[in-house]
This record gives C-alpha cells, sequence and structure tokens, in this order.
C-alpha cells in the first residue's frame, strides 16, 4: 500500500481541440484510480481559475458521466489565455496560487495546453521551488497546431488533420460536379507552423488540394498566381489550401495591415483566402472563391480520429504515472517507435525545453516546388487520423459532458 | 410480363446535396428491376451532357459500386447551371436533345434538381408534346435550400440541417471555453428562404445560436445591435445564426455594394458575416468574429441524416414506378401523414406547379421578435435530421463513388 501523498489539481488552457478532455479523462479517471492521489479537482478556465480558488471537485462525477469527456469538443472546464508575470516582478499572483494549493493541499498540478501554458508551467514550477512548497508540475500536450518541439506529434492534431483532410475531398467533389469548377482556396488555420494545412494533402485519389502553401515557405503572389493558371489549364479547377500564416520572403504576414494582436503578442490572423480570391479574380479573370475553415478545425468532434482519441487519454494516463513515480516540471511527449507498424512511446521532457519552442514542417515533407507535400509528410501523417470512435448520441447529436 | 417501352435517362441539376446521389442510387436500382424499362443512363453534366449526347450507361455498373452513391456527396454524374430558351424563340437546344433521346430510344426522363432544373423539364415537356415524341417526364427535388413548394421537405435539406445544427452546437461549446467568449456571428447558406439557417436552432440544450435572422423577416441593423448587447450582457457571449439573404425592409439585400449575379439571375451573396461581425465590434466595442459555413453545409456528407437519405431513395424509387404507371410532367413530392408518429407518403404534383415557387418559412414557426424558431418549426424540422447511417469507409475516408 503507497502512503497517500496529497490531491491532485488538472486545468485547461488555450484554445480547446476535439480531444482535449480526453486527456482530462486520463488524468481523472487514472489519478482516481491511485492509492498515493487523494482528491481530485479540475481548475474553471485554467489558471485564471486556480488564482480564485475555483476549483470543480470530480471523486464524486459518475463513471458514465466521465466516459463522454471523450467526445466532448471545446473545454470542459473551461480554459483561459491568462499570461502570468514573472514572479521576480510581481509574484501576487503566485502568492495566491500558493494559498489554494495549500488549502486543498495539492501535490500534483496537470496543465494541459501548447506552448505558452508549457511557459505558464514552467514559472509556477520556479515559484513553488523557490518557496518551497513541494508540488509535481506535470504538463500535458494539446494543440491542433501540432507545432510543440520534443514530441512526434501533439493530441489534437490528428483529429484537425481529419476534418481538415476529410472537407477538403468533400469541397473537391462538390467542384467537379460542374464542368469547369471555381479556383476555390481553402484557408486553414495554423499561426507559425503548417501541419494543419498540410493535412488537407491526406485526401489523396484525385480529391486532395491541387496547391498548398505554408508558413515555412516564403509566400511569391506572382508564382502562386502562376500556380494557379497552370493548375486550372489542365484541370479547369483548382483547388488550393493556404495557410493564415503565409508569409513573404522578409517574413512579413500576407496583406498584414488589417491584423490585430492577442494577450500573447500573437497576431490575429484570418481573411487571407478572400484576399487571394479577390487577387485571382482580379489578375486572372477567373472566378474565385475563398472558404475559411474557421472554428470547426479545432471542435469539429464528429472527425475525431480514434488513435488521436487513444492517445490523448494515454497522454493523460503517463502523466498521472511520471508524477506518482515522482517526476516534475516536465511534459508527457510522445515518440514514434521504430518499426513498420505504427506505435507510439510516451516519454518526459522538461517544460523549459517545450515553452516557446515551434516546431515547424521539416523542408523534406514539402515538395521542391513548395507548393505541395510530400510522401514523406504522408507517411507521417496517415497513422494520425485511423480510425472512428463509437459515439454515444441522442437524437441525432453526439452527448457532451456538462 | 409487361412490355418494353424504352430507356431511361436520370440527370442532376442545380447545387450539388450531400444525398442527390442517394436519389439516383434510388431511380437507377428501381430502373433496372422494371421490366418496362430497358437501358439506364445519366447525363453527364445534365443537360448540357444531354444535348451533346453525352450518356453514360449504368446497366453494367456493378450493384456494389451503386451502393457507394448513398454516401457520396456532391453530383456523381455531373451537374450544371443551364437555362435553355423557351422553344418558341429558339428551338437549337431543344432539337438536339430530341435526336439524342430519338437515338438511344429515351422514353423515361428524370431530372433532379431545384425550382431552375423544374422549369428546365417543364420546358422540355412542353416541347416534347409540340413535337410529339412520347416520353413520360420526371422531376425529383433536391435541394438544401427546401424551398420547393407542394412537398413537406426536399431531400438534401435533413442532412443540411444536420450538418449546421451540430456545427453550430460545436462552436458553441468551443466559444464556451472562455470566461467571456466573443459576439460570434455565423452565416448559413439560403438565398430566398430561412430554412437552413432556422436549422441552427435544433442544437438545443443551451447549446443553440442566442439570436436567428432569416430573410423571411426584415433586418433592421439597430435592432440587431440591441439583441447582441442584450444577450451579451447576460451570457457573456452571443452565437448569432445569420442567413446570406437577409434584407431591409424594401427587400434590399444586406449591404448588397458588392454582390454579383449567377446565370439564373440571382444574386451571388456571401460575405454577411463578416461585415456583421464588424458592423459589431465598431458599435458595441465587443470582440466579435464571422464564421462563414459555406460549401460544407451541401456537401458534408458526414452529416447525413439517414433519414434524409432514406427519402431521398424513396424519392428516386417513388419517380420510377410514377412514370411506368403512365405519369408524365409531375415532381415527386413528399407528404407527411397525420399522425403523431412521423409517416412520409410519396405523391405527384405537376412540374409547372413547381417551377420558379419558392416556399418561405411560415411566420408562425418563427418568434414574435422574429429573432429565434419556434417549437413548431422544431416539431417539423426534428424528425428529418434522425438517424445516422452506416458508412463504408477507407483508411479514415468515406469511400465515394467515382
Amino acid at each position: 500500500m503507497n502512503a497517500r501523498k496529497g490531491n491532485l489539481l488538472y486545468g485547461q488552457s488555450g484554445g480547446p481541440t476535439s480531444v482535449i478532455n480526453a486527456t482530462a479523462y486520463g488524468v481523472i479517471t487514472a489519478a482516481l484510480a491511485r492509492e498515493e492521489i487523494g482528491l481530485v479537482y479540475a481548475m474553471r478556465h485554467g489558471i485564471e481559475g486556480a488564482i480564485k480558488g475555483d476549483l470543480i471537485p470530480m471523486n464524486a462525477v459518475p463513471k458514465e458521466k466521465l466516459e463522454l469527456l471523450k467526445q466532448t469538443p471545446g473545454s470542459a472546464f473551461g480554459s483561459c489565455r491568462h499570461k502570468m508575470k514573472d514572479f521576480t516582478q510581481d509574484d501576487s499572483e503566485y502568492r495566491k496560487l500558493l494559498q489554494v494549493l495549500k488549502d486543498h493541499d495539492i501535490r500534483y498540478f496537470f496543465y494541459n495546453g501548447g506552448n505558452d501554458s508549457m511557459d505558464t508551467c514552467r514559472k509556477i514550477g520556479e515559484y513553488l521551488k523557490h518557496v518551497g512548497y513541494e508540488c509535481r508540475l506535470i504538463g500535458l500536450p494539446k494543440t491542433v497546431d501540432n507545432d510543440l518541439v520534443h514530441t512526434d506529434h501533439c493530441p489534437g492534431f490528428g483529429s484537425a488533420a481529419k476534418y481538415i483532410a476529410n472537407t477538403i475531398r468533400e469541397i473537391s467533389v462538390d467542384l467537379d460536379a460542374y464542368p469547369t469548377g471555381k479556383v476555390t482556396i481553402v484557408e486553414v488555420m495554423g499561426r507559425d507552423a503548417g501541419w494543419m494545412t498540410a493535412s488537407a494533402a491526406l485526401a489523396e485519389d484525385g480529391h486532395g488540394p491541387d496547391l498548398v502553401y505554408l508558413p515555412e515557405v516564403p509566400f511569391f503572389a506572382e508564382v502562386f498566381l502562376a500556380d494557379v493558371k497552370r493548375i486550372y489549364q489542365t484541370r479547369k479547377r483548382c483547388l488550393v489550401a493556404v495557410s493564415e500564416g503565409i508569409r513573404d520572403a522578409d517574413g512579413a504576414l500576407f496583406d498584414s495591415g488589417d491584423t490585430q494582436m492577442d494577450a500573447f503578442g500573437h497576431t490575429q490572423l484570418g481573411g487571407v483566402s478572400t484576399r487571394l480570391a479577390d487577387l485571382v479574380q482580379r489578375r486572372t479573370g477567373l472566378s474565385s472563391r475563398g472558404i475559411e475553415l474557421n472554428l470547426p478545425q479545432r471542435c469539429g468532434v464528429h472527425f475525431q480520429s480514434r488513435t488521436d482519441v487513444e492517445e490523448a487519454v494515454a497522454c493523460g494516463v503517463a502523466g498521472v504515472r511520471f508524477a506518482v513515480e515522482g517526476q516534475t516540471g516536465v511534459m508527457v511527449c510522445m515518440e514514434r517507435l521504430p518499426g513498420s507498424e505504427y506505435h507510439i512511446g510516451y516519454v518526459a521532457n522538461p517544460v523549459e525545453n517545450i515553452a516557446n519552442g515551434v516546431r515547424e514542417i521539416p523542408r523534406a515533407m514539402i515538395n521542391i516546388e513548395g507548393n505541395g507535400m510530400t510522401q514523406a509528410f504522408l507517411d507521417y501523417a496517415k497513422p494520425l487520423i485511423q480510425g472512428e470512435p463509437q459515439f454515444l448520441l441522442e437524437n441525432g447529436f453526439i452527448r457532451f459532458y456538462e
């Protein structure tokens, strides 16, 4: 029998995905089964709620209800985009948080998010070490953008990729209904890395995009227009997947005149597809249309990849194991095991190695022209979209945790 | 044993839906089983292909391949948006078509589309009667817009409604991730009638739209802004479903400055959500976002309603029965049978009664304020989105007919 060490607090941060709650499911069910862990709490709206002491007790939630977490998009416990100051400059929030941790005897602190969230994790870890409060901090990966370093991929990406590839394929079939299809420019999320845009190429058998433009490759409007004209001449249609984050050779975002900043200083993007469609129409005379896939990319739970759901759960379970074994200040990472079959191992890497890093698409996964993906990308991404979950439905709707 | 009368030609026209090919499946399989009907052809790109003699023979297509029609979006045989002139003014296309019908001994002519297609059907029927060529003309309903008159609803609408309601619900959950959500304005297709926009309201349990604006109710920007502010004050979010076809009290489309016309003289819409989000941001200071659901509404086959698929097939089968029984110049219509359970009967109505009519949402299905739906609408629409098909998948993708 292992001695009880204390209670666990789990929080969600940043933009939701369609499987972040599957990771919550993994953490909560694994923690409830551990003798070392007493009570399990979730933060309401991430660190914002934790600082205010707004914790949701999880021990009494029925098992059947917890199961619904796996098929619920969004952030079941609420998320936030809160940037904590450095505690050496201003420790007021840290002191409030410490009091909440003490009040609830929290000895396991789990934070589920992207690189900004891992930075929050790192800061809290440093503060708790500084004041000598013993607590194990575990970061859990989550991002549709797939841009965290030191992990093969990120939970959330597989389902987003599946949504994007399937939707592109359906749009392609729709275009082909007419003898000549419009030049159709589909804008995909992804601020600094093109993983989501690239996943459009997973729609093969002639229903993929004719052209793909990524933030990793400098974008030249004249080359783009020539590409479109060339494709249209042979196919009498042109389907383009373009990242919201395309930039010129100097790294400036495409037509960045009307952009805004968010709390982390990231530029808020959007509207690229409409502007490109307008450019094509003006310069080539070809009838054009912009489609922004927008929010459904990250909340389209119907397109969950079963592989993604299972891995998201496994990340949560691995995090609990690492914490109980004594690790702290680490994020759960996925490692692709060698061999011809797809297998993933779960390892721990220090959060400071992950915070604020960005993993771009390797050049070898992009074709020489810089307007499409290579087989290396398809080999990498295909396993991530495999399998469909069995959903619990009610009256034509997937049941959500609430 | 019934005497063979001749061959059958089936065509698709207008914008695709996610179940138009299910109707094709119904026609083709029912026709192949009939002794009265010999060969079965499909027009490539609708009447455009028929005039050129571009016919696809269907008799040799394997049964397993035909089954895939039920889960294929777009127009499997190609569609068109071709407006035929009146034959009294110019009969050149009609004469070409007549020759193709004679060459292939076509005695059953099936045309699958919306009200423009029924008008094409009517014109061809009048011409063939005029020249004394015996051929039975059957119209088959198809439109995501659900705006055909003399039918309870249209195949294609149930699946589009299911896509819209599920997507709105997922967006709602995504908004609720943060303590305060953006004012989010979701733009839905629907040129003259608000059925598709209204179907957003099917997402109940707190995840529906807070406000719904339809072409049926005059749109006043000031009332809209007051509605948004009121909702935001209590809910700290505001989710709006708005039709691309909203218009002012004089019937002018909202901000119609940058609109274009299609071949039928219909205005090409879009961009309303972005313009409204901009208006909200400027006038209220609330952070706002526009989302245009765009093409996936009509091609999102993953959201097929099984009810819709089954009815789409049944329309095709009923059409073949009506034709063999001697009817001509009629469209297959759906009639909701009396009783507490949902049952549909299939009847025939003259195409001239349907061509160019538009069925708007009855006022009793819209709330008094004109910004939401009543129980009467929910009772009408709910049965149409029920059930999920069992899809044949391959590597994470639904298999398509091709």
